[in-house]
């Protein structure tokens, strides 16, 4: 792997980036991006080596597409067509149904592996960069009989030197599972942050009450909403699902507080008190 | 400071226990608890000293509660029936507007100071404590008036030595507030981890692809009921208000990705974002 290619050099991409070069020192690492100062930065970090167009793409052994979810639907079949019959390219968007749909019919479609690494920070830009970020986390592959062996092969090795797990879904399922433990998670921690918020327009000093149980709760609602609003867009159905559950099982909860039954707001905390050996589990 | 009782030999007395034996390593530390097995583990693990009763709480300089704050509403009255003119009584517990009208008119008023440190960490238990619980936290003081200024003095030399922050508020403020700041927060999380686990009841493999957003969303998930379910109840009425405003912030949400108005989602995220620099404030 000599010439690999980050389009989309940011968090995501950037953290590839930094493992690759360290895996393999001897390859170029080139980045794309829409955003020039993103791509300055980038260099000045030491995150790529070069900037680079799409045409240059047919010299790629790897290619790697970072970028928000809605992008990747309109970049990915460029990719296809640019790069050798020998580059691998794999993606790393948060949702899986409408990329796949998008390139199956694609000549090149046998050089794609989808792919959801499970990682992450709130954090974004190539500033946010990070070695071993993908260290030891699940790494979902989608639709993989759908590429070339050899090209699976080449991917699979390199997670492998990454550290991570990887595991085989379909799109579909993919979509509907990723909505309720990650989805979810991102739009609970918004709005959370969003009621505390409202109520400090008028109540000041709030939040020096705060402590390190609310950081935690709300640490999502950092997130970028231009990589999280495309997801939302594209998982609208799974997401609403998961949203029409939550709403329900809170105001279950309040009414259980309204009809003073506290006895069932105990059995309610103990039971999802087992979320401690499920946690345990994916540690 | 030589005799320190603590009542209530779990996560929150059992920190205060190991740093106040550190800065005065000269002092006795006593535990009271009405569980047995909680008491031994305490001695074991070196967290107190010896097994007291109500009785021996005369020679006490200092007594702690740290107990469920429906308990405490039982149990400060009777420490304060048991202490000397000289004693300084604390709480630590999450509401304070019941707890300060349930010893409005005890003799000993003067002798109880109402605490809330904002400290804690989703485990419970004597092998819970740790060193450094309350260092760099904020301890909320009401009715601070109330108390001896003497005995006031001796408390606030406490937290000073153990490194918190003070903060002066009145009862009631205190419930409104921190129904947000942490009240909420713990509901929102439990809800998750309901809404997530009832899933994977039918859908096996869904908490292999859960990371570390998740499980920081969902952490408050693991915290004790027996500690959570006295407070929900006696600050029924702001915890429902806060409810109430996180439940339509939620629907809002949903009506907005129904509607397919995903600028609104953009612009809900992007102003909820204004979290990260007050976040920062309060580290």
């Amino acid at each position: 792997m000599k010439h690999i290619f980050i389009i989309g050099v940011g968090l995501i991409g950037g953290s590839f980036a930094l493992d690759i070069k360290k895996l393999y020192p001897e390859s170029t690492i080139f980045g794309i991006d829409t955003n020039a100062s993103h791509l300055d930065e980038a260099i000045t970090l030491g995150v790529i080596d070069h900037k680079a167009t799409f045409e240059d793409l047919d010299k790629a052994d790897l290619a790697i597409l970072a970028i928000p979810v809605d992008a990747s639907l309109e970049i990915l079949p460029k990719v296809l067509d640019h790069i050798s019959d020998t580059t691998i390219v794999f993606d790393a968007g948060s949702t899986k149904e409408d990329i796949c749909a998008a390139v199956k019919n694609h000549p090149k479609r046998r050089n794609y592996l989808a792919v959801h690494p499970i990682a992450g920070t709130e954090h974004s830009g190539p500033k946010a960069a990070i070695h071993n970020l993908y260290k030891n986390k699940t790494n979902i592959i989608c639709e993989v009989e759908e590429t070339a062996f050899k090209l699976q092969e080449k991917a699979l090795k390199l997670f492998s030197e990454l550290g991570m797990r990887i595991r085989y879904m379909n799109p579909k399922a993919h979509d509907k599972h990723i909505a309720y433990v990650s989805h979810l998670s991102h739009i609970s921690a918004f709005m959370l942050g969003k009621t505390v918020i409202e109520k400090e327009k008028n109540e000041r000093d709030i939040f020096d009450m705060a402590g390190s149980g609310f950081e935690s709760t709300v640490r999502l609602a950092k997130s970028s909403p231009a990589m999280w609003t495309p997801i939302f867009k594209q998982n609208k159905t799974n997401v609403i699902e998961t949203l029409d559950e939550y709403i329900n099982n809170l105001k279950h909860f309040k009414k259980l507080m309204e009809d003073e039954d506290f006895d069932a707001v105990y059995k309610e905390m103990e039971t999802t008190n087992h979320i401690k050996d499920i946690l345990n589990g994916i540690q």
